[in-house]
């Protein structure tokens, strides 16, 4: 089984970017824990701080992978191409998010990329991707009725 | 290790209320589940329309269990009380929906209510409650850094 | 046949409550109009100024009505509860009320109730009910087409 | 008794025009119906695509009838012009709609010219105009107290 | 000197309108008044209750006058096409208004069509004409530096 | 003379909630103090986190109570329920809040039932409930012209 | 093949109105390059100031055109009854501006009338009915897949 | 008969100010036209850039005029204080602006000054003035019934 | 112990200035009053219609005060200025209106000055300066915990 | 005579995307359709993901074509960094869309880069792109007076 | 070469105020800092709290001085009669504040005067007054092409 | 000492671009002059038209510059991505414009980049970044109290 883990704007910078509110792991140290919790599943990890990658990213992990886990970082808020994008491709996709978005400023509340994902995860630091990988599990085996 | 599963408004209708959006499962069904999969912990399940009824809940939960998952159905989008109770009590609160509100109607998109709470987790069905539960007990242990 | 009218905030008031706005009737004497006006509908009268017991009325009244007439008061304007709680049952609500909510503060002008409701009827004082209960008979003995 | 039922834009139309929404009855089908249901009322049917007519005939049948019933069409969220008609003649207007105008698109759910007419019914097809005269009726005889 | 007066949606009710916000005088008595003024300017008086009527007398003035006094009437806050139509014509127009705009519901407090005019009157009653008149004689006679 | 004290959503939790915004004292050392204050006068002290036993507690005390000092807590902002629910009785109501809603998020900056009130008092902890009723007595003694 | 183009508010003025933005040829001469480019259709070409005309227009041709193109001028922003009628015909509706409506004022940039046309041409002065034309020829030929 | 005319910000600079917006005419140039237009009124003309000082102005004056014409330049827009001395006091205030507001930006459209005046005249320049003065004494005369 | 009172636009026009909504007492009057009140605290009178002239007040009277009682009049709702110089200072400021600010026009609702404050009390006339200097004193002598 | 036709976000995912929308046609497809078209211009076809990619796109061909066809996809809506660009460089561009932006989600009504364009044509799916070439060929020739 | 420094509301308070956002030097103390850094400037320093003195302040620098560094402090976000003062005058203005406005209070993230001046300097302190002058110089020695 | 000048979108154009509003240097003649001004300093100069790139500009930047000027384009009003880049980094960051962007367009008046910078300049074309600069030095060398 194979998951795509893509990371957005800023997400690089994880474990030295304002720690009280981001933790201080780093997105490395976070992608271990990761691969020890799901050991049998295969994960292609991917990085970009530019909006339309994230877009290319989603494209191309359409015909390999069977999950998106997805933090778009601050395109989150603004991005019309990144949901586009999701609605464009097949396979599910999940939006996680470090922080929880509705205890922050007001315009991190909404989630235009989340309007195109199946479901939505924030606040639990970095294993709010432990449970969206779970929950994209969950999806795909109809456990979920 | 006690857990509270408080749901509020119209979610005692589950099963038969709007299939499309929120499944077919009844609220007794997914308790079931809930007892299932977390065999260890002691559940105590609350329902109420009432809102007001949800924020004694939350007060009296406060005295009695270690963490809650909250739904508040409809008051999500409309309780400044409830987020004032969450915010009034010391015990971590997680919201969890069945549907993924971001992409429904424009008023269901923001969480007043999840302002309190220390994160949220929406669009997976009944899976969401088995997801808040394993996000309290990460956050209950500190496993989370 | 079974119809239940359902009377939210403040119009367990009627009579002494700004008599300019909604008359000079009682509740009980609207009451006991409509029962004389429609000798052989079986009526059940339900009042609460709780929004949660209006959900409640809504979810009980769905086993055993043809029909609701349903006055919300206050919560026309604010109650995503009561709207969520007619889109969950299966018999027709129609929403009525004593005065014209187009005449009067911009806030009730719009009714969040009655998105979910067969139609709406407003500014007729207690003929209002009157009118609702005709509104849902031919709804039911499907004149309309 | 006379009363004048006037229709607004593209009601012409009805029985044609999107009948999902409307119905399949056509507006002389409506008129038939309305004059079957009041025998001994004498009705004028006026209809006009043209917002300043609509203003016209309320203007005109301010001389000669005793009641008005008005389904303005699109110019209900739109026209200030024939709200002032509303208010610049002494007879009572009662608006009304095939459709409900709140389960609608949002610039449909607040109606400028019902804010100057005594009451608004929605949603109830051509039952809508039965109910209207109705209600103009009973406000004629004084009924309603 | 030719001088055109238009007036729009409802000031042919003038003197039985709400004569508390409009006054007692009717349509003609005021244009006897605005002759009896200036008895040397020949005056055309036109009025109609459709937006496109005055779009067309408009147009037509343009040929035939050197100046227009213009009272859209409730047209003012909303007519784009009025607007419109002042502005493909070359001959001044003068906004005047029978009651103050400003002291009146926020809606009214805007005029669409005074943006292309080259000024505006309000809230003298009938003399609003009068002084709309100087205010076009003055204009035309280059007498305002 | 009677006074009905009555104290809305979360406002039973007092001594614990969030005490940086509203002191240490419980609600009954405040209920306590008000008593030392006023010896002369019958309190009644009711408390509710149910936004329509609010309204309830509002249409009783219409009956025994000469005055009302009134705490909504979240409801103030929201409740068009309470509002009507004051407007419905003929006993004055004095709105009071420990903190000063000013100083807050900008949500709590209108006050929804103060509107019905005879006045607004805030900031002052628990010394705003003492104030409340001088300022009662004040107007039921005619003392303010 | 007959095809109807309706021109709406203010354009019976072109080649004298505001030449900058619209262009310094008549609607004759417009209509004259149509009929030369397009030698086998049928035109009929219409012209109103008044919005219910439009609506009038759309109608009528709805049973003796294959398809209309439409430039409702001032309309496009404002009418409901207009975007109502094009809905409530069965035959496509292409729009088209001279002018860039992007570019103009902010309250020109939006389309009320265009969301119900199958799509819209703007900013090519009269070229624009040129292209307008072929759109619709194609997508009468299924051209267009 | 002794008329006040106050001038707000910025109207001392008249004459070198914005020409193409204000024109060339100093204040004192447009004083001693309004002055040679009305011989037999005693004027006393009063400037101030300070928006207290015109509140200051409008009390005073209240003693010993019978109506003020008041162009507060920009306080036009913001001054809540300057409307609010407008109410307080008993002779009639007339509003006068050199430009077109309505012309201009949009946050020069509404007049809060002006919704305590009698009425408000705008475009014309420095006859503004006289047009305002000639509408005062229309007012005070009671020619305009 | 020396207390300031400042009042700010228009309140020196109190007695004569819409006595419905402010009372018939002057601001003298008043004074008189709040000294028999308190006859041990040492008061200075100050009142300005001019903003900047309070901010002057208020930096003043930091150094020789214990405390400031606030009715800013119209400035409490377009102030930034005076909201900033309540925050430069070091003494208590409580702010007072004669009438209940929520019952007024929707600008009347928020108190941009009252942020800045420790409290604020409005709708008791002349008596909500007493209650203001009685929050002041309580605030002073700790008694608030 | 060199065009470049420029694609916007997710527009190389066109014959999988959403094809109820978009349609069924590849980009591929679509540019081989382009060529066949208008076999005496030379094209270059460019499409990106990337929002600034997309300005490289346009400051290069500023060099070496005489226009361009733009379809920004849903940069269309929030790039001002695409509009800027557009209007750094000195040939026309034209915007086209496949789907009628007008009947879609209110986001995408407005076109940002639209502003900067000479024209815009959208909702004849792949044909928006013939006639958008042929608005530039018109446009280059200056046939359009 | 003489140039005006010109302080508003509340900055005679630097140095005492709020330094935790506005620094511990008194203006004295920056406005000899100022001396030393450009001997060779004449400069007048002026401070006023009143809105329309720093208008007056701006009329009469404009006779005798090349250049304006202006700070209007809380009159940034909310003074027309500032701005129009600056469009009034000829000499170049620069604004500057002690405070970076976009990262304080969303009502302080525009300025209205500074959409008049030649430039804006925001967030360095009392270094902010420094490049205000260095940029005020080299706008007037024409370095800047 | 080492310093990096970041230009975002469209600034690579300039010396072509809109010459009457970013003046006619072109981004090299900018460095040069730069370079110029200030010998001692290592410049680092980097322009991208793409969001990310800027995004990774900073992030890169942190590890070997002392400071960054930054002029961030079209992506000023848009970017929280860049925003949380800048929050994310540990050196000081300065805004520059060319143009004011309080004289622009109401879009370009807030700077969402800017809200995490020390500052911002604008509006004095190239000699913005020689601002900057030394705004950047001042902080550096804690000459700022």
């Amino acid at each position: 089984m194979n998951f795509t883990i893509i990371n957005g704007a800023n997400l690089n910078m994880l474990g030295t970017r304002e720690k009280n509110i981001y933790g201080s792991l780093t997105l490395n140290e976070i992608n271990e824990k990761i691969k020890k919790h799901f050991p049998t599943i295969n994960f292609t990890f991917l990085q970009s701080n530019i909006e339309g990658e994230i877009v290319n990213f989603l494209h191309e992990t359409n015909k390999n992978a069977q999950a998106v886990i997805l933090n778009p970082g601050a395109y989150t808020h603004t991005s019309v191409a990144i949901a586009d994008a999701i609605a464009a491709i097949q396979i599910p996709v999940v939006e996680v998010h470090l922080s929880n978005i509705f205890a922050r400023e007001p315009f991190r509340h909404n989630s235009i990329t989340g309007s195109q994902c199946i479901g939505c995860i924030c606040g639990f630091g970095w294993y709010s991707y432990i449970l969206g990988i779970e929950a994209a599990l969950n999806h795909l085996t109809k456990a979920n009725d």
